[in-house]
């Protein structure tokens, strides 16, 4: 049995490995994902961005254990792109291993930085799919929200949820734009902290005046403390609904597209520049090109246009 | 006098309305960026990395107060990717602006993240080639370090710099080859907390253990507490010296070139993925496309090789 049948079987190390290919770019990935494609469609996936400290870790830590008692099998990748320096994903990674370590319905992974430009949000995208074809229910993809691809990666769930925390009331009334184009659901977390009311407020008013209108889903705030468990049951509920709401619409049919074209895009990116590089390189006029470039006689957008121009003329 | 010219002359306000225009991505920028490009080459870039409460924005700062003793104009760019979430960049940048306000050699812009993955790369390189040609000497780019796309930022710099803080002692075990693959120099700030002596000594050996040749750069570690000014000179200095070891070798020549083939890429993904995704549009291909991969009949990284070909054969 190759690996992706052995992942089809929904077999743990299998999926392991294959997310570790994945990573390194291995050779058979692409055509390994292309057996899995076919079977692939029918897991919920949340996304859960935040701030650094806004406590995502546990909250998606109590989510999980939400989802198994309601006997969902559940997926968990966290991605990091911030772990070169802070190492942060790791240790969140470790205390979740521990609460579901012994739970075969639970697959826990976090994905950093390797690779080029444009890798981790392929790299997360293949993930889900992994998950999603190895028969798990919830897929929850959680970032640190740290870089337009992580928001990407968020925005592209079928339910996107922003996380704050009581204290940044000052900075939403800065970031009221940004954060709006991505949450479905807001979660106030650590919220029997000082502040919390004037998050509250500052959230409420910000959606008011967004003015949606009468059909469409108002993002909910809700309240959690997730070290104590509280509120992630009315969450779960949420994500719930808004899923039989997306349904009901066929705004899941409009999110799942947005999630094909982003993914399109990703890998014309991707092929692209190794392809137009490539035909380059052999036809010996890549490093001469350089030295004009260095020369400062020819300027980097010039040069590519250029450059993918010569690849469709030949 | 169009606008590029008077970037040429140094006027401070075309300037900054030609990185919002790159910012924007108006449709005159890549004419202008073709007329800069030419009068390019001469400043010296400094690419500042490190985790969040490091103390980057007061190192720059105090790097920037030691510059202009030295009778050098300074240009600084801080990336902050992060900022939908923290709004950190305008607090410090704030901070900033304050102390050299008035200095008409300082110029301190910050860029977030807008537009598309790889944009903020592409943006960030393009306002280094504006700041050039309107004739700063200095430039620095500060980045949080939270994204490949940010260590390509800092690795294309002349001098790449890593600053790290007391009491990361036991993540810099788990994060040694990151950041030796993009430290020349190591920044131990806020030097005067405890357990400095920890942070050293990890690093020291670390460096030793990497067992750099004879005639290679080994990358020094300094102390500084940018708040009190401490250490900055040296820092400076160490900088400089860099700068001449570059020179002497050779190695200037490779970053150089390493620069411009990090841009040619960047380009390369942004203007490919255009001219694959509009000829499927023009051919009325696109959206039956993605109606095949909504239904699984073909997976995304077949569907963008495809793409790509048929654009080639065109």
């Amino acid at each position: 049995m190759d690996i992706a049948e052995r992942v089809l079987n929904g077999d743990r190390r299998a999926v392991a490995r294959l997310i570790t290919m994945v990573e390194n770019n291995h050779p058979e990935v692409r055509e390994l994902m292309r057996e899995l494609y076919p079977h692939t469609g029918k897991a919920h996936v949340i996304g859960i961005t935040g701030a650094p400290g806004s406590g995502k870790s546990s909250l998606v830590n109590k989510m999980t254990g939400e989802y198994r008692k309601r006997g969902k099998s559940v997926g968990v990748i966290a991605v990091d792109p911030t772990s070169p320096f802070t190492g942060g994903a790791l240790l969140g990674d470790r205390i979740r291993m521990q609460s579901h370590a012994t739970d075969k319905e639970v697959f826990i992974r976090s994905m950093g930085t390797r690779g080029s430009l444009g890798g981790l949000s392929r790299a997360t995208s293949d993930a889900i799919t992994i998950l999603d074809a190895s028969g798990k229910d919830v897929i929850i993809v959680e970032t640190v929200g740290a870089g337009q691809s992580e928001v990407d990666i968020v925005n592209s769930s079928h339910t996107p949820i922003v996380v704050l925390v009581p204290g940044m009331g000052d900075e939403i009334q800065a970031i009221k734009a940004g954060i709006l184009e991505i949450g479905t659901i807001f979660v106030v977390n650590k919220a029997d902290r000082e502040g919390v009311e004037r998050v509250l407020v500052d959230l409420e008013m910000m959606i008011d005046l967004a003015g949606y209108g009468e059909d469409e889903w108002v993002p909910p705030i809700l309240q959690t403390v997730a070290v104590r468990n509280e509120g992630i049951k009315e969450l779960v509920d949420t994500i719930e609904e808004h899923m039989k709401y997306l349904a009901s619409t066929g705004g899941l049919d409009k999110r799942i597209r947005d999630r094909v074209r982003a993914g399109l895009k990703d890998w014309i990116r991707e092929e692209g520049v190794h392809i137009v590089l490539n035909n380059l390189k052999e036809a010996g006029e890549y490093e001469p090109l350089i030295d004009k470039m260095v020369k400062r006689e020819v300027d980097p957008h010039t040069a590519a246009v250029d450059a993918i121009k010569r690849v469709r003329n030949r």
